[in-house]
């Protein structure tokens, strides 16, 4: 006693001024409903929030893991049966293509951990209940039945608990990845008390390349359209974050892919303490276990993301640059309001995501110099789009340089 | 022990012998795919196996009571939590106007059992189960996510055990009333293994006529054609039909609404022996306690019904004589197989669905005679439908004579 805890104390304490501060931004951020057109604010705010991000958890990291061992009794998983709604499970989500799938890599690597595979049907029946529940009629013939939107509610709970927990192995800490319910947190926050999210957020202009160029289909995107599939990126990122700050950081915590991707360490350090789970070095050799036996378990549909089955690399991160419709460049801020809100500067290509950790810069330079694909299905186009990465970097980096 | 046991053996093998008669019976009715049109055979059939359930009952009755309580320790209720998927819950269903209202109605008057209105909603998540399964590519995704059929099935049950158990109050026997989900039968007595199912027969024509003059919408019912909707319930029938055969007369037993209505002390006994809850005669004054506080819960929805907020009586058995297109009525062998296959003269206008028993007898005598209808939700056509059942009753008696 006595030191370690006085240490203890002292972190904790700056962790809450840091969510103070963090929250009073985001609220400043959110103060006028209009779309702001002073984007060096944005850019300065999310700036300064890194900067301190950064100095927080400078701080936690100096002795995290210890602390977290001194308080890991807190957590007692093993009191919850198996299919308990009260059990701590963890919903990782946001709009495809956003990293989701590296997060749950990532995590599904720790060994008290399982997420798995997308159900694919947990989406479907949240969906049939807001199909129901839209209907005023339907709803008041149920409730005439005595079918309350509490009894709906827990029986969707059972059913979401049943999947989650038999289509994977037995774990302290479960989860599910189906990007999109997200878009029900507040639903499933209520419904499952003691559930975390993860709220991916990357930029909409990589998620839109991404999905357009992998044909990749999701719900309410325009394959044809840039600028459609941008607003649909906007409309359901905006509906999201607005439920995650209704939650708040206690139990919704937004992960930027490209933080996640440049500062891989420091983002699973605070992720696993958000979850309450011992840190493990596991998390950041994910690409080690993928698809082997015993390993990180990937459906044939989710190989293609490249990310997953090598180490953390940059390659990726303005693969976006030169896809982007002119008509659709010039009009971003109003095309889509939720990238300034989020930090990203509308009209820069790219944004200034950051400085990659020496980790991961060694991982995307062994990438380009050994050309080595692991596996075979990744698209037949990856070595062009390797290519436009490498001039994207290019004029990521000029672009950097004449900001300074 | 010694005599009472002794007696208790007889009554079974009485009873074995009874099902496999009429098993050997309905397997001989099913053995050609062919219409027959020798229908006095199934005329005759229908009576033999009449007269020998009368038989078997006879016996049954004369001590049944006692049998069932010295029984009554083999299913202990008890052991069961709120929601396992092993507790004993009994499927009501078939084809809606069928009774299945009056069938629910009568048990719920049991002080250990309780039903509750139509959910609704389970048939919906039943029918989301199908149309998924219905998609081979669509499994196939799902079982390359780790979601395969027995998981599919875990939380299906998960869901109807929950709003089952929730939507009314805590008994030792409870179960569903949603008609068409013994469309599901053999894959909910999969699910819930011990499950029993009661599944209402009706003379199809006396279906389709109160379909179609209450206006009663039912998925797949045409409205606006007899023949159309009696070639509905051919096939809704048929298919329960033939998976409460699969399942066997220990865990499906069909029960002929004209019967119940008929003899309701004798079907009562038989069906609570089935359900194996021991005898209360509250189930036979079930109008007593409907839309009464703390009595049997009937949502607006589901007023209409005459059988339920009534004594048993025999009013409307025969309301459909008068009302069958000429066209239809000429050809009901080949648009309605299944009459003759369930022991139904289709030919016969009205057939001899039986004499009711003294109480049914005095019931019905009673309300034709005080004219008293208890509630005002009682269609305005009223008086007109008794009137042209009272022809009916006329004509089926003449007709009943005319047979002898």
């Amino acid at each position: 006693m006595g030191k370690r805890l006085r240490h203890g104390v002292k972190i904790l304490a700056i962790l809450i001024f840091g969510i103070l501060v963090i929250n009073l931004l985001l609220l400043m951020g959110f103060e006028d409903g209009d779309i702001p057109n002073n984007f060096e604010y944005y850019q300065k705010m999310a700036s300064d929030s890194r900067k301190h991000a950064r100095a927080v958890f400078k701080e936690i990291l100096q002795d995290q893991s210890k602390v977290i061992s001194d308080n890991w009794e807190v957590l007692n998983f093993t009191k919850f049966s198996d299919n308990d709604r009260n059990r701590p499970i963890v919903f990782i989500g946001g709009v495809p293509r956003s990293g989701t799938t590296l997060m749950r890599a990532m995590l599904d690597a720790h060994p008290d951990i399982r997420i798995g595979e997308e159900t694919r049907i947990i989406p479907m029946i949240i969906q049939m209940h807001r199909h129901i529940l839209s209907s005023e009629k339907e709803v008041s013939r149920l409730q005439e039945a005595g079918v309350s939107e509490t009894i709906m509610e827990a029986a969707l709970g059972a059913y979401i608990m049943e999947i989650t927990v038999r289509h994977g192995e037995k774990a302290s800490l479960i989860g599910n990845k189906d990007p999109l319910v997200l878009l029900s947190m507040v639903q499933l926050a209520k419904i499952f008390p003691n559930a975390s999210f993860l709220f991916m957020v990357r930029d909409g202009r990589a998620v839109v390349h991404s999905i357009i160029t992998r044909r990749v289909t999701v719900t309410g995107f325009d394959l044809n359209s840039f600028r459609s599939a941008l607003q649909t990126w906007n409309r359901y990122i905006e509906h999201m974050h607005k439920q995650c700050l209704e939650l708040g950081l206690g139990r919704c915590l937004p992960v930027y892919y490209e933080q996640l991707v440049l500062h891989p360490k420091i983002w699973m350090k605070k992720i696993l303490k958000f979850l309450k789970v011992p840190w493990d070095d596991s998390v950041l050799k994910h690409h080690e276990t993928v698809g082997k036996p015993g390993g990180i378990s990937l459906s044939r549909l989710e190989f293609s993301t490249d990310q997953v089955v090598r180490p953390i690399n940059v390659a990726a991160l303005s693969s976006w640059v030169g896809h982007v419709p002119e008509e659709v460049l010039k009009n971003m801020p109003q095309f889509a309001p939720m990238l300034a809100n989020l930090g990203y500067d509308p009209m820069a290509i790219p944004p200034n995501y950051g400085i990659p950790d020496e980790l991961v810069r060694n991982n995307t330079q062994y990438l380009k110099a050994s050309n080595i694909f692991p596996d075979n299905s990744i698209p037949k186009d990856t070595i062009e789009r390797v290519r436009k990465n490498e001039e994207a970097l290019r004029l990521a980096k000029e672009y950097q340089k004449s900001r300074i």
